[in-house]
């Protein structure tokens, strides 16, 4: 088999045969084929697409091209989540030990940040002390003492999936439906839960700007998760304004606490009371309805708040740090920006505001940048707000005098504002459980 | 600039800048963007197609990426031929002597053959002696004199051609108009001649299979070299069956010679007689018909073979050999191919013949094969005429012993009987003049 002769058959609109895709992904992971040939074929990929059956093949082929976690010991009560990612997404904090608490095996690899949006792995390590890597043996004892354990990703999982996609970052071909869903589904595959609930994230801070957009997605990688022989849906949510208030590390976090006390912002508390929900009906096999009921409940008792401290105590931070969140290290300059007009607010730009708490020191830039876990910024008006001169619109946390100017530059631009009241925004679009 | 903003244009169907192009190609050929991303923009350009001004600014761009001849001293005279490329195609070896016969200036570039296909270069070399290279004013001054130079392709010609046709051989990208386009003109624009005539070949033993698709080629080309300045027109030809009857080197130089001896096979004549004069109704101004009058007597009254004559004498070699072809070496085994059936030759895969002739030594499988001047086939039946058995197919040529099996095999698999006579092909389907 030569790749030349796949590329040209995909350029033609041609289905791939299941041999065609396993040879194309196994030889390129063992390096077999040069970066040249592959991003030519992704091109045309991404121009002429793929039908289902060669979406699963693929997402099958990426999910076995290394190393994958064994929850089989747990039957079919393993749930993982997985966002497409946004800016403020504290959600990882909140809905784990909350379906942890449901009754749920929560066994989670979550990511470092890139840019402007966060990863879970650093947001945990705003607590001193929190391990992000157990052994595999302390990984599964966890889940199977208490239920939730939350790692970086280690060992060789999906190594596909990681070249394949650090070549579509560069060469154009990232947003491709068949590519995104194989290259998400086929590392949760890897990570070895039964029941997948995706949170598919639309609008200004997200990489899909439509509802309708993000519904196609969802419903291919629904579709292609069952296909794969996992329980999946997705909840397709929206992201045209931060999630909460919070936007940094350790400022997430505190919002985390209080939304696992009962006191966390609307939108944040609804989407993680629907996304633990969506993992419970699945894992458990309750209705959906039921399964928000008792959320609701674990969450308005203190029973996920106990959760939490559990797990974070089980990983070697300091449960202390929940009760108090004092103890969390603060930044050197806590800056407001102040409204310089009369109106409401009627729009935020997701993605500017997360760049703004990058600069602050929230995020990296690349790779080899280290995180201040207290920088970021924490709004203080949200869309709809009415707001006057001199109100306090944000405040700005960072230990670098000189990224101030710069955040509130870009913050200010990120902020639209509108002499008329503005209608309130939905938080959840649709929730999508099957083909 | 970015790459990546370019490639994610082309993607989504838009028109590059010119800007875009320049950058493109200038940065690529200075090595300062990567083949995986170049790949991807030229599927891309494959799927999404390029229109005539961005067609027109790749051609540019591409003829400006390295040295280029400068022929301006002879002034509208020049005029050039280009083939596509084909089987048995010996064409330059007697349209640019008849067109330098006829007044045109012939300064002509040309290549070493790869494949099934064989170069001029490879064929003149057959004259022992014959020097390929000369230096830039040995050649101009050849021209000034005689009228014709050719010599290997030298220098730093058109650079960003070869990068990014290597390229596009490896990543299916091959097959695109304004990609084939700007690579064929390109060149021919770095070569410096300013008429240009174009040899577009179509058919089983061509890259393009019907003369719909070689006209849509033709079109494009002769629109871009007339929007680069250049007099540019095209003939559609057909490459069914290999041009005439000998099919590798010293075999097509000695078939070239009786050609111009007007003793030719009547395709060949016909085809070269057709480009010579498109040559000089470009260069001279004077009408096709005019133009294919003079040509006719020119080369009947021996005048264009003693151009010929002329010109392989002051490159080096002994014009003897034209007035006596048994000086060229001749081969070890001259073994004749037998018909077995009765009936009449209904079809001739063209490329399969030039598989044999480079198995029985007459081309490279890669770069560094050394030709045999001497090897190849001599066809003695062709398409449309009767066949019995035991009648004479062809002769293969070879000093290869080992070769022959295979190269009868292969041979026998090209041709195809008919018990019903069958239609004459046409030879010259059409004639592109404009736009």
């Amino acid at each position: 088999m030569r790749i030349y002769d796949v590329i040209t058959k995909k350029k033609h609109g041609e289905a791939l045969t299941e041999q065609e895709i396993r040879f194309f992904v196994s030889e390129y992971t063992a390096g077999n084929i040069p970066d040249y040939q592959v991003s030519s074929l992704l091109m045309a990929i991404c121009l002429k697409g793929m039908n289902d059956e060669e979406t699963y093949i693929l997402t099958d082929a990426i999910a076995r091209s290394g190393d994958s976690v064994d929850l089989s010991r747990f039957g079919a009560l393993t749930a993982d989540k997985h966002s497409t990612g946004g800016v403020g997404d504290k959600t990882t904090l909140i809905v784990a030990p909350l379906a942890a608490a449901l009754g749920c095996k929560v066994a989670k690899m979550s990511g470092r940040g890139l840019g402007h949006t966060g990863g879970t792995v650093d947001k945990l390590e705003s607590f001193p002390g929190y391990r992000v890597a157990l052994s595999p043996e302390e990984f599964i004892s966890q889940v199977e003492k208490i239920g939730i354990a939350v790692i970086g990703q280690s060992g060789n999982l999906a190594p596909a999936d990681k070249k394949l996609y650090a070549l579509r970052d560069v060469t154009a071909t990232v947003d491709s439906i068949p590519l995104i869903t194989s290259s998400i589904m086929g590392k949760k595959l890897a990570a070895g839960s039964h029941s997948i609930v995706l949170d598919v994230k639309c609008g200004s801070g997200a990489f899909l700007k439509t509802p309708e957009d993000a519904e196609i997605l969802a419903k291919n990688m629904v579709r292609i998760g069952r296909m794969c022989g996992r329980n999946t849906m997705a909840l397709i949510t929206n992201m045209d304004v931060p999630l909460g208030y919070a936007v940094g590390n350790s400022l997430e976090v505190k919002e985390a606490i209080a939304t696992l006390k009962g006191e966390g912002p609307k939108d944040l508390t609804e989407i993680c009371l629907a996304l633990a929900s969506s993992m419970a009906h699945l894992a458990l096999g309750i209705s959906f309805d039921e399964a928000e009921k008792r959320a609701r409940e674990l969450l308005y008792s203190g029973a996920a708040l106990r959760k939490f401290k559990e797990w974070i105590c089980a990983q070697g931070a300091d449960p202390d740090y929940v009760d108090n969140t004092q103890m969390f290290k603060g930044s050197l300059y806590e800056v407001p920006v102040y409204a310089t007009e009369q109106g409401y607010v009627a729009g935020m730009d997701a993605e500017a505001i997360g760049v703004a708490a990058m600069v602050l020191g929230a995020g990296r830039r690349t790779k080899d940048d280290v995180i201040d876990h207290a920088a970021g910024i924490v709004l203080k008006k949200r869309h709809g707000d009415a707001v006057k001169p001199n109100d306090v619109l944000a405040i700005l946390y960072t230990d670098k005098k000189d990224s101030i100017a710069d955040a509130e530059k870009i913050f200010r631009g990120a902020i639209r504002f509108s002499l008329d009241a503005v209608a309130e925004e939905k938080i959840i679009y649709a929730k999508v459980t099957g083909a």
